[in-house]
């Protein structure tokens, strides 16, 4: 039986965009989402260009959001153009989220969902009143062992859990940081642009959601602190904070933008009565099973026993590394879906994840700001 | 400025088929690849609604290779496939290949090139006469630090060559090969259809391959040993060899597929006068650099000091892992350029590696038919 | 030239003790301490059997520390004991080491050093006015390549220290604690046994020692919090801390022995303007060095190109895998060449590093207590 | 219940030699041992000097085997040394060994335990008519996990085994063989000390007899290769075999001490019907134990799931990693029993490992000298 294909556009994600790369290959993974259309730059003569590199309709290559909002509602239902994906810089997020969810476009949008936890808010309503599918695009959720680790955790194999740890480390903002003159050209560096924070607004976001991702649990309460490095820098380029779970478990979660020759070090270890998971983003196709009374597991894709979910999340035979972008394309799997009714977004983080990340981000600010207090999330 | 897309096409590979999506998204990653047509089924119907949900032209998806060859042929030029991906069982390889080069459309065609060197040789001829563009899917060359690995070496890091060693387990015959009733359903196990050699042929010959392409060196002598596990089973399931390099270097190559619980265990090591490298397949983004008199250095994707071959076999920053997909990816990119006159294809397996992969995989059967005979290859 | 071996005895560490087997058999590495005599037991019986068992003169088997003291002060100098271990339960340390001390013992002694930190500092007055050496048990600054690290960090490889991150994590408290019964079993959960503090106090310390011995920067503020699982105990089982080094930089430390199915988890990483350093205890023999602008290197021990000081305390060809015990053989070694008069206490931790200690203990404690302040240290 | 320890005495190994450390810390490691005397180095000054060092009454520095043998023979049963452990280069093993076990000594000898098999399997006869204990210094049969392994496969968790891979690969010699100089001042170079083979007589025979332990069952045939890399130079220092076992199995052996940057990298893996196990020196505290249907599994030291051999190897709780000398120390535990007549060697290689791998030794040399051929061993 064949099935339409998704009608998808991108904004933002042009030319020679990294991330429009990833978005681009992830939607192809399935078969099922085709582009036809978006708004790949700022300039409409290079959004045109970019238009042809993809052999795509140039009526369809919009030089702003809203010309898009307008040509596509203009078309046939059947030609209309039914998800977006928001992947320019963060300070866009928001107004583009709601006007593309407003008009009843599906929504996949780059992290933070917002600059602010009550732009996030707004959104919710937003989505909630929509009904479209709004998903969030926090690829590390897309592996499959981390949906092996979620699983596994819901399906009780930790028993309770009492203890979490999270870290993100990289060393990128290094280099810059130690040199003013390069500041202007990174934007996550300019609270404009970026937001109010760097590193928890970047990556601490990521270990937090992957957090409450995998254990299903709320983180309620935290102690934070933030580093900027440079006193004249405004933003964190470094944050650590103690969590209390909604259980009572405590747990850490360490990021940093500092960590001079890191790349991309996001681990996550969760402790529980009964045993322990622990997962790495740069090696991402394990995942450890550690127990009291038996040797540790190792679990990789690909095999039956794994959970049904981890299995749905690789395409190809155990021993063949799936990476970033095969973890994106089960985002975009799951988000088409969605959209067809065939499945929830279960496995997929939405805008209810968006609220909880930029309260973690706003805890964290607040907590750095008052000298360390406990501030609640 | 904008370059047509290559039109592309795909001979196998159809709806429920690994290696076809692991091709579709492969070509999909440069932007400059454009589906048009194939044949993606035996069955004329599952044929066309593969096309369908690939949203092609039903005219272009075609019941057999001899239609499409027509077909394409007789559309314009500017419309016309130019590339075409041999996706099928083996035994279908040879005839495919000569009729597509000898039409005049580039191929990337899956490995073994052919069943035996006389045909891969008279592959090789057509090639040389029709002068098309033909590589071979031997996809571990496309990894960023399988091409980092070749280039130091090139570049003289491990100074004069003097041991290699490359391994290659798999288990997954193990449960097939104890079953006789399940050894149908497996084509590579009928020689028929997968051709004189099982195990040697399907990853042993990658081995190889990886072995000549990393040292730049010959192989021109082995003494090997298989072993079918059952009596009725007329196919290797496992072979090992000892090998001798044209500068006189050692070396081993030792495959399995009944190594049970292995999942695609493809390593290599390399020894020189001056150091030594390693690289293991199932955590593809790391390359060991040994020294006799420093501390072993670790390559990885993405940096400004790795060899401009390997970072150009990279999409993304450093610590985002890319995988087996991404690697093809690397060779459909090789592919495209070549064809359009922007490079050599150097860094892509191509018909010479074929010829020498079918000399390799009819040394060993030769070597092991003798009793372990040397056998020049 | 022949010197004669330091005479040697151990209190606690008899029978089935583990860490007696640890002291004797690190003792013995160099051929330069010989066991003379201690308090194996305070079992009169069981230590005259366990001294006959080591061949040792039943006349120095003694029942109590005092009977030792008084026995080999009577001892003509040339056959008196000069160095005794102290092995015992945590409650123990004080004054015995006090007592050793004061009679002109040299004392090597068990983390942590006292109960207090009040203790600790009148300990510290007795060291000085002995003159005597003093060195801390803290095994892991044994460890070849955390001097490596010490080193590289000194002779400035990192530039300045700009993160650090230290973590132990610990399982085995886990099927206690669930386990009120079992409780009276493990003097570490008895406050009076194993003082004020379980998980900080016995493993925390380490990680605290061993970020203040690589870095050579003192923590200055911590805020902690603490967790003792179940309410009726009365000491933290896990516990984590942020912290402020000297020169401003952050850090965090976590420490549990709740991370169920985890063995002995302690990790270290120190990133600077320069680089950054890892060390995993449970791969002792490698230590990772990540720059910026060039791969990483990982160093082992055995290597001419290693640090003097990491050379020294590595006794086998490189591959040759040195353990716990081998770590703690390196302690004695310092020792002996500081009674001896050789070379300072340099690479051994001593009086000061347990003042320390215990001032951490006692920061992390109040942090905790007063819900989450920052405490000087 | 106290037993007299066994009196000990060593043969080489004395002042700077990294052998006689090895061996005097691991019979120190159960307390069992005790160092009496010895033959420490050909010059009478030097032996009794390193006697002074130990403590030892210089009596029992003896400038000879034969002084040794007479002088202890006529000491009183209860003072005579009773195990006598052979440390000297290869040439001198099987004159002293045979001398000591004629007369009556316990022995423990480093490996090769001849120069040839013929002597190796007239020191069994030896052996046999002493009715002595007889232990081969096959130094990694000590570690846990290979214990470990050696139950699992004995137990039957692999079901019949079809493959097995050995490597050992260093890269020692290489600065060596490349400067004729330097090739006197290694006896392995030396056939008149070290033997009639260099690379296969000094470690491949380690990753024999790991192969033959850790399976039970014995290499029939092999066809082998070796290089000597300087035409010049009579003794290989690389060299490999494809191995036929007594139930048909394949496997292959790959020795290396020009492996340039290898440190000592000996690894074995074993396949069998119903799953695989694979250890690595380097990392010995591991084992993974491959599954066809669930995901891998991986022991480690020190659990009371671990085979009671395995447990009874190891003196630390788990993740207190034990290296080399712990290994050694389990060869001297084993053999104190054995004297004590409180267990068989079982878990010791002893006189009938040596011939086997004399055998083996011979067998690589006769198939590489007659141009590959199979020789049965």
């Amino acid at each position: 039986m064949t099935r339409p294909r998704i009608r998808w556009g991108l904004v933002g994600g042009g030319q020679n965009s990294l991330i429009g790369i990833v978005h681009r290959v992830a939607a192809s993974m399935g078969d099922d989402c085709e582009l036809v259309g978006g708004v790949f730059s700022e300039h409409e003569v290079k959004c045109l260009e970019f238009a042809a590199v993809l052999g795509l309709d140039p009526a369809r290559a919009y030089a702003t959001l809203d010309a898009l909002i307008v040509g596509e509602t203009a078309l046939p239902a059947g030609e209309r153009m039914s998800l977006v994906t928001i992947a320019t810089p963060n300070y866009l997020h928001y107004t583009m989220a709601r006007k593309l969810v407003q008009s009843g476009f599906h929504v996949i949008c780059e992290k933070p969902v917002t600059l602010t936890a009550t732009e996030a808010q707004a959104l919710a309503t937003d989505v909630a009143q929509a009904g479209t599918v709004f998903a969030l695009a926090h690829t590390y959720t897309g592996y499959p062992m981390v949906r092996q680790m979620r699983s596994m955790i819901a399906a009780g194999a930790l028993g309770a859990i009492q203890k979490v740890h999270a870290q993100y480390f990289q060393g990128w903002i290094n280099p810059i940081i130690h040199d003013r003159e390069k500041w202007a050209s990174v934007w996550r560096l300019d609270p404009k642009r970026g937001g109010p924070s760097c590193c928890i607004g970047d990556i601490g976001i990521h270990a937090f959601n992957l957090l409450e991702y995998t254990t299903g649990l709320r983180v309620v309460r935290l102690l934070a602190d933030i580093d900027t490095l440079d006193p004249a820098n405004p933003l964190d380029v470094d944050g650590s904070a103690l969590l209390r779970l909604e259980n009572g478990a405590r747990g850490v979660l360490a990021a940093s933008q500092i960590a001079t020759g890191e790349e991309n070090n996001l681990q996550i270890a969760v402790y529980g009565r009964d045993g322990g998971l622990r997962w790495q983003q740069e090696n991402p196709n394990r995942l450890d099973f550690l127990r009291e009374d038996a040797p540790a597991t190792l679990y990789t894709p690909g095999h039956a026993y794994d959970d049904p979910v981890a299995r749905d999340a690789s395409k190809l035979p155990p021993g063949h590394p799936e990476g970033f972008i095969d973890a994106m394309g089960n985002i975009y799997r799951g988000v088409v879906r969605a959209i067809r009714g065939e499945a929830k977004l279960a496995e997929i983080p939405g805008i209810e994840a968006g609220v909880r990340g930029m309260r973690f981000v706003a805890a964290v600010l607040e907590s750095a700001r008052t000298g360390g207090r406990w501030v609640d999330i």
